[in-house]
């Protein structure tokens, strides 16, 4: 019988290689993991039995066991050469918003001063450094040069940030954004081509310097996530082991993920709390070690390429030697309170627009919203001297201490050098420049909450990092003058109330930044209140708003779904729905399969023993289903629209007459998984997190009944959290 | 009918308090992860809802809330102060051995010499420290003196070791050992009753002391461990929320485990990642930051508590100033290999003592073999200054950085102060001392590393994380002296080799301790080398080794299963065997049941619609069983031998002279877990692992055909591992 044979070859054509297609995923859909993982076990277990019949088997078995931590070390060095060129190239462009070098226009503002000769105090002016208006004009002073420093300055940001939009909607428009809500639902399995390949690495890598040396409200941090997966996917296809398998691919990500803004030894360990946290969606303990071996990586790449970028950019190193007291933990809870405040008034501010940019004309002109938003923004801060500067330059500023011979503005005190208190400085008398300082900040503080809502989301690269630390920063600096006038007891907690949601990843990088190892508790206590009132007002972190508002499949794992609906309430069919389509093991034609294939779009199809039963046997996916058939019909002999499809092992026998059974229980999942109607979906849920399903079947006293899928669970949630009272608030 | 009324009252019953009994465990079994969870997510549930009748009720939802917090409070401000306690008592205990203090016998050697006017060199020289001997004989000169000193040392060793294991023979057998096995099989979901209740805490809290001090080769940071779990479950009586939920329960108990031996906010880090990786099975990542919590309160109370004990045991802070060099990285490698070869050595090593105890006359005579392995210890330290003085300080003394003006004899180098290289002192040559160091360090090291063989898994309190970290100290500080003679490049290295099984948590505690960020990258080429060469000779940790040395059902997380066996090879019952014992819905008798009870031991019954069909229902409890017919027989009228059990909504009817139905459908389980007789079983150890489950019914094309318990996997486990020739390395 022809059939068979070519049944037992079919068989091991799937076990040594399947047909090319079986076995992939089409873009937009989900992955299955349990699959996935069962596919990789059977490779490991292939190589390491081979291993012992030749050495070169037994080269190969440790070579592939040995080419993740590989992979980890190119993917640190390539993310973190990057993010040293996004670093040294941002700093330089954003210095020629204002000047230009004589001594190399390649140089920035600090490089260009550097082997000049001036004193300290006046660093930033060196002969060799030029504003528009020195070089135009030949003089910097008047109205006239400050009108054409404004108007120059304005040129430049808009000449960036309109390349920046060009080049995203030209090349590359998943380059957008910080890219963080889409990296998580992809690692949690959902399949978005090209979202992570060569172009938008280059894209996004560019756009990400101009975008932030055009001085809009947006930080690079996120990004730089983004740009690290797309590193570590790209690298993902010189290893098979990796390109071939979508589950061990993801591993690799969340690992890359943790590499992305890791500078410096806690930046590395707080880049893969944050990973583990708030990226990775399945993320085995071995990867923790992976991805702190490549943050480390990468961390020192960066470090070798661009070893000043720490002065101004991250390492806002600030000293405390002071004990704090208890009553100072007061403002501290206080900037907690608009820490979080602030928090939830930008991610519902943040979000509205979003939704309005979607459903209305404005989403059409994303050039336009670009350059509106640009010359506001670029209007708007060169008068004030603090958003004028970098944000990250800003941050710096407000971190440093006031000594006796800084000429900031911030710490013009009155210098009272007969007193008896020596360097302590605690009650010196702030003289008029700390009064307009605080008036310029109150002014950079509102400008940076109002901007920043409507920059997060452009058609831009844009993180949020920097942004809301600048914003916790200001509201720290103002409250620690106001409360103690010698400024030096809050400082610390300028840092604490930027900090949305906080998280055990966030104070890390805090303390990376900050080193202020003495002040955890109040930190924390800032940190604690933040998070808490954020919490009471609503629930949603910025990126699950995103996600949900773009409609991704996200089963969100740290949520608890509280709701006492059962399987019943969720599965399709419905009450009064046609019944469920199912194929039976062995008595339908490929025709009557194909027209159930035409009429459904369901993405896979549950087999029973018969109709009349009901008792299930197995699942087919519809890919699989077509592709086996297409190939038969092509391929294989006397496979005809009358043939029998037969899902068993053994096919009941024929009359001689009929044409050639066409087996396919190659393709057939024989261990589908199954639930009671009776099933809490609470219990559902939990399953499809923990163990990654796409569908799952719903039986009742051992009949089929219907079948639930991710997205029926993911709208079911989305119902039940509309209907919530408690969510009100929130929407 | 009075039956169908009692059914409703019943239901009614169980959904407000369940009969006492129904829904609790017996020792020694595993609790059931999804029911658990349910049960507190209805918990919660009713709480929400009744937050919105009244103010109380939203007071209580809102304590409710923060009753974790609370609790973690608690928990660390308790295990703080008990930590701190034991450092102090330890502490003086273990100078006791040497001498007193006039001044006060409650001085430590330390304390005592605090105000007494001596020099640095000779501040361990102080009048008011008496050796036993000057007590004694009046002066602490001479042979006589030194066998004074020697035979006191000798006796209150063993004395305080004698008092250890007879209080914990007497009165908690469970305090014994370190206790991080059972914890992690306890945190799985097993239960053993007073593992973790107020007798193993007063008494492992006091034996540990004891045995800390009676200088056996053991630490304190595991039985620490122990002591904060013990605090969190005791603690948890306190909340209804987490005393009656083993689910929350164990939430509780893994943040615990994070503050165990948490000193510094580093070490709080560390702690709470030693949990995560370590200790933990279920780590929601709320719990994270619950668990760092806990940990800062700890370190904090521990540190106000006993402000100076770190000096001296744990913060053995080491500053490293001199960059490394390439070639350097060869030593430190070479740590790394020892450090994995110790490691495999000593796992296989004590596992095999602790086999023979167990298997031998020997394990009758704990206390016999406690006096022995003391009376050796003690003998061999006194008379090697190395091994007399407790491990901890050991630690230190390995650590201290050689200056101009050190005493130590380590430190004997020739000094030239005629150098023109001042303070550098890279190449003075080895003075005698330093010969005679190295001589009584091997010597010491080979006595460690014997010693603690015999040594954990005694019946004392013991920890293994200052002996191992002690030996890797030596054969660093060796390493170190004979490659650069100057000592200060490879001091660091001393760490590294110490630790067998390296995990991103102990190179974090390792940070804390030596402070030394500038060289992450030796230190982790020396803990890499070092787990891999662990790996490679066997891959269990010591605590996986115990726990499968004791027995106990735990389901490693984190190693994959590998082999290609189906559920159909591992559910009972096997070919040949007789059927499955099963109930069925609504045609059995109470009699019937009692019988298939009393005949049969196994934990629970799948509840069919019919023996013929064999379709399933439900799964039913054999405890919750025996408790409903025992209440119903003495509560319920009509209920007699003949009644008809009926599992079912509406329950057949029956002829008018039968006596009166009894209604079980509260207790039957409607959602159990099925899977089909085709699934791999890599992917049912999956299911097993991340639901938590108790047992999992197998079904073919939708008839019931097996079961498959917790134990049958582990079972099949040991068994596949067994055939693995790749496993034969290690047994």
């Amino acid at each position: 019988n022809g059939g068979g044979m070519n049944g037992t070859s079919t068989m091991m054509d799937f076990l040594e290689e399947p047909l090319p297609g079986v076995g992939t995923y089409e873009d937009f859909n989900t992955i299955d993991w349990v699959r996935e993982k069962s596919r990789d076990r059977d490779r490991h277990r292939e190589i390491t039995n081979r291993s012992k019949e030749s050495t070169w088997a037994l080269l190969h078995s440790v070579s592939d066991a040995f080419s993740g931590w590989l992979l980890m070390l190119l993917i640190g060095l390539l993310a973190g050469s990057l993010a040293g060129l996004i670093d040294i190239s941002a700093h330089w462009m954003t210095d020629l918003k204002e000047g230009v070098c004589l001594a190399g226009f390649w140089f920035n503002h600090e490089h260009c001063c550097w082997k000049s000769n001036t004193t300290f105090t006046d660093r930033d002016k060196c002969p060799e450094w030029k504003s528009w208006s020195q070089l135009i004009l030949g003089h910097g002073e008047g109205a006239f040069a400050y009108i054409l420093n404004y108007f120059m300055y304005v040129i430049w940001a808009l000449m960036f940030s309109l390349l920046a939009v060009l080049l995203v909607k030209g090349f590359a428009p998943y380059a957008c954004g910080s890219g963080i809500p889409e990296i998580k639902t992809i690692l949690s399995g959902f399949i978005i081509r090209g979202y992570l390949g060569k172009w938008t690495l280059v894209i996004k890598t560019i756009t990400l310097v101009l975008a932030v040396s055009s001085g809009l409200s947006l930080g690079k941090e996120g990004p730089l996530v983004h740009v690290a997966c797309c590193c570590g996917n790209i690298l993902c296809h010189l290893f098979t082991k990796y390109r071939k398998n979508e589950a061990k691919r993801r591993e690799v990500l969340s690992a890359a993920a943790g590499g992305g803004g890791a500078r410096g030894f806690w930046g590395a360990l707080g880049g893969v709390l944050f990973s583990l946290e708030e990226v990775s969606y399945y993320f085995p303990l071995k990867t923790l070690w992976r991805s702190f071996f490549a943050a480390l990586v990468a961390a020192f790449t960066l470090r070798s390429i661009n070893p000043f970028g720490n002065s101004r950019l991250v390492l806002f190193y600030v000293e405390f030697h002071m004990p704090w007291h208890l009553l100072e933990l007061v403002p501290f809870i206080l900037l907690g309170i608009f820490g979080g405040l602030w928090g939830a008034f930008f991610i519902r501010s943040n979000i509205a627009w979003c939704r309005r940019r979607k459903t209305t004309q404005l989403g059409k002109y994303p050039v336009l919203e670009v350059f509106v938003v640009t010359a506001i923004t670029a209007i708007l801060a060169f008068p004030n001297e603090y958003t004028r500067m970098s944000t990250s330059e800003l941050i710096s500023e407000l971190f440093n201490d006031c000594g006796i011979l800084d000429s900031s503005q911030l710490c013009e005190y009155v210098n009272d050098f007969n007193s008896t208190k020596g360097d302590d400085l605690p009650d010196r008398a702030a003289g008029p420049g700390v009064y307009t300082a605080m008036w310029q900040l109150a002014l950079a503080l509102i400008m940076k909450v109002f901007i920043t809502i409507f920059t997060f989301g452009m058609k831009v690269p844009s993180g949020l990092f920097i942004p809301s630390m600048a914003v916790g920063a200001i509201a720290g600096r103002q409250v620690g003058t106001a409360v103690t006038r010698s400024q030096s007891d809050l400082r610390r907690a300028v840092l604490a109330g930027g900090v949305t949601r906080m998280t055990v990843s966030l104070v890390v990088i805090m303390f990376e930044l900050t080193g202020g190892l003495e002040y955890i508790v109040p930190l924390m206590a800032a940190a604690m209140t933040s998070k808490w009132v954020a919490d009471a007002i609503g629930r949603e972190g910025i990126y699950d708003a995103h996600i949900r508002l773009n409609g991704y499949p996200f089963l969100e794992a740290k949520e608890e779904f509280s709701h006492k609906t059962r399987a019943m309430d969720v599965m399709r069919p419905r009450k009064n729905d046609p019944p469920l389509t199912v194929i039976t093991q062995d008595s339908m034609t490929v025709e009557d399969v194909e027209t159930i294939v035409t009429k459904t779009t369901y993405s896979g199809y549950p087999v029973v023993v018969s109709r009349a039963s009901q008792r299930l046997v197995g699942f087919v996916l519809r890919r699989d289903l077509i592709i086996s058939i297409e190939n038969a019909r092509k391929k294989q002999d006397g496979i005809v629209s009358t043939s029998v499809i037969c899902f068993t092992d053994y096919c009941p026998p024929l009359p001689p007459s009929s044409p050639s059974v066409l087996k396919l229980r190659s393709i057939l999942d024989l261990s589908p998984f199954t639930v009671t109607d009776e099933t809490p979906m609470e219990i559902v849920v939990d399953i499809f997190r923990k163990l990654g399903l796409r569908q799952c079947l719903v039986t009742h006293n051992g009949k089929l009944l219907g079948i639930i899928t991710k997205k029926d669970v993911l709208k079911h949630i989305a119902q039940m959290a509309n209907q919530d009272p408690n969510s009100i608030l929130f929407n």
